[in-house]
């Protein structure tokens, strides 16, 4: 299978080519696209140097499968066209609420891609860990109503939030310590976030709509409600993030069509497929990003019964933004088209 | 007044030498203590180095108000002959449940203060810094029931936790970059938690119980039902340790007796006392910790209907755990005590 990944110089890109590879994905031809100002770089893949071209007018990418993460302007103009050559699996926020795109999880709708025109999109990354742990509840159980706050890594921002972050701790590390053990403080200047990240956390910094939510907790909701095909589900999120490099966390309460018990709970958690347990109160061990990270798995903890409604719970998650998050997803996509 | 201050040498002491004198508390005379490894170390009050003294067997610490910040097992053994000779307000969790002790925050109870029988608990930090804003909408509404998904700084674990943030962070940051940019990371040695903190994130570091939940996330519930004067108040709290100094965050879903609307909601925390609103949708500033720091206020924004539940509301706090948190609530209730 002829395959194109277009942002193949960006963290999600080269995360795509990674595991392509890890996966023996059936690649029988690879073509990198990024930006004019990127074209001419090269990227490994099975051993082998290949050169990253600039997008072509024409729409032919010369592929079977188009793996799109240049962002959502690229997306909006080309997709479609794209798609008149190849299946493009979409990780942009573009056409995800479009509903001649299926917007799929593997684990949770695979059916969704059975659909596609050409073009099916990947959720947004709190979407996909939050879900992982939500649909197979909401199967077993009807889920009714969800609260969600966030704890996002920078590399949902893409290689720059991940410099950010890396170059402003350093910075305030590096500008002395007070008596009270706190380094002083320096004065960073942020470029790819409004505010420091180093040592600090800030509100999403997608824009904020009139009600009060802005664009990350609207997309939560949104697409998990297409997602699970539950369009009254009730969702608010407050969407942060903190100075992780790259696994999202989620502290989740969920309440159900009927009362659910923790141990019901955990026993469908158990054996969800791609979800991993890690709720040992014992030793106080539970779901981290660090943890998370570089793995496929979305860590579940936390499962209790939510101690302020009777037959609701409490759950913590996390799993990997790049991978699971992004390009992991998206090959997973791949995967379920070639099974067809 | 004479004061004394038990636990000197630690970061909430240090907080209250420096709190004393910025809000000119009536110090006539002023005794630190704190455990005999740190004996014969100085602090500096108004100019001049104070000696710090081992506790004394006695009972008696020259003092006729005592601040105690120097952990629940002492505070446990000696708060009650403490308070034969003085008033002690305990930082520590030793006594905060006793129904004989007031548990106060002064903008929210201070009439509990009139009670005392010689001992006043100062509440958890979470406990404080989410009852700032829900305390004013509980008495405006009736607050019936509230989730709670906290992002805790590391100076609630004290100056241990500082340095450890601190010193992990550029262990990591000295590791090398990959590709991905993120750092390769160090083999780090937790010694004050059980995890890296450093661009991580964990459960709180508090016993698990049967239930589920940790003595973080049972200290919120049960202090603010005592607080509030609430005992059918249902709350449930997520509390997470995040790589932050010195100030913890808050992500609150908050439900009420009658529908709340987010301007009547905005026009109580508006002019609550204590409580500072940052919530600029158009240039994205809520609250964070970094600009909680060092400060009196706690930061409420985020204000919003809960878009899950009608009249409900969604908000988002942050506080300096080290002052509001613990030091600055401790000098506003040893105000409040010569207010009378």
């Amino acid at each position: 299978m002829r395959v194109a990944i277009v942002g193949a110089t960006g963290a999600v890109g080269q995360e795509l080519l990674a595991i392509l590879e890890e996966r023996s994905f059936p690649v029988s031809g690879l073509r990198l696209y990024a930006s004019p100002r990127s074209a001419g770089r090269t990227a490994r893949f099975r051993g082998e140097e290949h050169v990253v071209e600039a997008v072509p007018e024409s729409g032919d990418l010369g592929a079977d499968v188009v793996f799109s993460s240049a962002g959502g302007a690229l997306s909006r103009e080309h997709a479609w066209r794209w798609a008149e050559h190849a299946v493009v699996i979409d990780n942009t926020s573009a056409w995800r609420m479009d509903e001649r795109v299926p917007l799929v999880i593997p684990e949770v709708n695979p059916h969704a891609v059975a659909g596609h025109r050409g073009l099916i999109a990947n959720p947004n990354c709190s979407t996909i860990i939050a879900l992982m742990a939500l649909a197979p509840l909401h199967r077993a159980f009807g889920l009714r109503r969800a609260t969600v706050a966030t704890y996002q890594a920078v590399s949902g921002a893409g290689a720059a939030g991940i410099g950010e972050l890396r170059e402003q701790s350093a910075a305030v590390l590096a500008s002395g310590t007070a008596p009270s053990g706190e380094p002083l403080g320096a004065s960073t200047t942020p470029r790819k976030f409004r505010h420091q990240i180093a040592f600090n956390l800030f509100s999403h910094d997608s824009d904020v709509g009139s009600d009060g939510y802005n664009g990350e907790e609207r997309k939560l909701a949104l697409e998990s409600r297409k997602i699970l095909d539950a369009p009254h589900l009730a969702i608010s999120a407050t969407c942060v993030r903190v100075p992780v490099f790259r696994a999202h966390s989620e502290a989740i309460h969920a309440e159900f069509e009927r009362p659910v018990g923790e141990e019901e709970a955990r026993a469908v958690l158990a054996t969800a497929p791609g979800v991993r347990l890690v709720d040992d109160r014992a030793g106080n061990t539970f779901p981290m990003p660090l943890a998370a990270s570089g793995g496929d798995a979305t860590l579940v903890g936390r499962i209790r019964a939510d101690a302020s409604l009777p037959g609701a719970l409490a759950l913590f998650v996390a799993g990997d933004q790049i991978r699971k998050g992004a390009a992991l997803n998206a090959v997973q996509i791949g995967e379920a088209l070639i099974r067809g």
